[in-house]
């Protein structure tokens, strides 16, 4: 019996109030993030009113990372030298009780990227953000599972792989998919904003990654909460955004421009999350 | 004499059956890249349907490379770190009978780049893709002859260093300019799409690279149609972008907006390849 | 008393000329800088009519930083192993007498970094470009004045501390805000162009930086001049881009299309550049 059914939650309101609350406060969000991404996460945190801070290096974190209210870790373009700098950015977080972010890129792309992937697992991450292969990559802590940064597995078929991993680790775990699914191994919500052509613009994933870092930052305590909050908004800009685009490059700049000046009545209006 | 004159080659027909198999098959394609241009790469190979990985610590290459279906090589921001993955990748790909595409950013900005240039030249890369000044410094192997990362010879110039460079090396050696050259060392074929604007956009010749990448993946034995065939396609998607743009930033969004909707009468009427 | 006051200074005519040099010579300017930014600043400087080279590598310093017009190093992301290379580029430009410029992203947000600007600083930078944070950490040289790269100072606050700067370090010193405020230590210019939309896109601040670079490298004796001019000239492509723009991401494309095509009317009559 689940303990907080959906009809007593106001998924909209809710997620209108931690927008607002994201744009007030302006939260510090450290990510330690692949080459890749780092100019759409950055975009993306600044469009929805936080302050992106891609600072990596490991001589910085004891000085910076606790000024950070969160942090995202980001393993897409890893590479050894990286890696002591992320796990010293979350022993911080950790330290200093900061919720803080794993997007496992490609996990299962080769054994030296899975077993750090395992180790970042095994550090208490308060969300674990990947696609269905990842997820289901790190599920299995098997090689092959993942084709590259491209999910080949349906984001339906990772459920029980997302509840499992859930429950070992602690985490929220969030699959993208047609539907996202966030779970916290008992109680699953599904986020069913977005469009397809999301997954033609390189980096979405890791900007709704950061942004989930943002919305966890303003609302710790409620981390499943905040981040299918972060998913149906991000999912929402893009809808409006494809509304305007002719394909992914002028829809990542509308998406942009949507999250930027995302308002209460289309907010409520769109926002697709339920109980699954 | 010419043994495939171009009399009987259809051109636009074979352009568009390579972007219909790239389409089908989406081939994961590797970048070991400049961190310059990995968004625009990315997006790039994304539009035109391929599924980039930007996968290049050395750590991963013997589990990753594998499954790659083609490599793209590009020095454009070279330390000495990242030469070693570069090279390690190149000799699974040629194991592994994969095609692999070299782009020469800058070959003759060092001495330190244009040996590794050189090395890599040396590893039977199958395609090299440069703008005139680039390949004329690999030709020459002396420094000097490259201001940068711009061209400051026009790609006619280059014929005869790419005619030898890809005789002496038994690369397809391509050079991207006002008509895109390609040659085998003997046939020589130029590509006349494209609109200058697109050298006001960073990157754009890193994005053609990876674009040939995706192309010897689905056609690996015929390089030379597959490089021509790149060009052609990425250049009309810049001139169907030209139509709309104001400027190289909205050139670079309608760009790969194009290549993501290009269709097959706006290609067959726009393709131009010619023997030259 | 002002030797060179207001009254006889033509600002606009000065901007445009500047404008009009830099692009008839298309300076060659290496940029050392951090990851985020890296395609901003290059396709500002194409726009402008400059010729952008992200060349970091510590081999390559030596062949190429000669042949540059000027340096542009940024502290963004920095790391331990890409500052050597920062000072060895240094040490060629003063010893080439090449006017460098310096970015002292986030200064104060560790003492790794703070520490590191403060030797670039002693380096002597022909311009210092920052926020009002980063100014006052330097001037202050000591930890917690900045909160990430955002700036939680207001530019005038910032003012004594850039003349206390520019006056210690014989660097001309810069400081983003609503009004752009430059000094020598003795005489201040403000440059009143620029919408604050400016500030919720990522690496504006750098990619003005970027174009002081470019400026200072046609008109090295008066940096002053030519940095006052930069930042209107990029705060008008942004007025410009403003009227056009539906959010931040859109206002990054039509301001660089706005840069690229800046005509004479447009830049004489919103050039703001005054006397403070």
């Amino acid at each position: 019996m689940e303990t907080r059914p959906n009809s007593i939650e106001d998924w909209p309101s809710r997620a209108w109030n931690l927008l607002s609350k994201l744009r007030d406060q302006s939260p510090l969000v450290q990510c330690i993030t692949n080459f890749v991404s780092m100019d759409l996460m950055a975009n993306t945190l600044l469009s929805a009113g936080a302050s992106p801070a891609m600072i990596h290096s490991i001589e910085e974190i004891p000085d910076f990372t606790p000024h950070a209210r969160s942090l995202c870790i980001n393993v897409g373009t890893l590479s050894s030298d990286w890696l002591p700098a992320m796990k010293a950015a979350v022993v911080l977080a950790n330290k200093f009780r900061k919720p803080w972010v794993l997007d496992p890129v490609a996990a299962g792309a080769s054994g030296f990227r899975l077993n750090a992937c395992l180790e970042l697992v095994g550090m208490k991450p308060t969300v674990i953000r990947g696609n269905g292969s990842e997820i289901i990559a790190l599920f299995k802590a098997s090689l092959g599972a993942s084709k590259g940064v491209d999910s080949s597995h349906e984001s339906t078929d990772a459920m029980e792989a997302a509840k499992s991993l859930a429950q070992a680790s602690g985490a929220i775990v969030a699959v993208s998919g047609a539907v996202d699914i966030i779970t916290d191994g008992n109680r699953v919500v599904g986020a069913h904003n977005g469009v397809p052509m999301m997954q033609k613009i390189t980096a979405t994933g890791c900007a709704v990654t950061a942004l989930i870092a943002a919305f966890v930052a303003v609302d710790p305590l409620h981390a499943l909460e905040a981040t299918a909050s972060a998913f149906s908004i991000f999912g929402i800009a893009g809808e409006l955004g494809m509304n305007m685009a002719k394909g992914p490059a002028s829809l990542r700049m509308h998406l942009i421009d949507s999250l930027y000046s995302l308002d209460q009545v289309a907010l409520l209006s769109h926002t697709k999350i339920t109980s699954l």
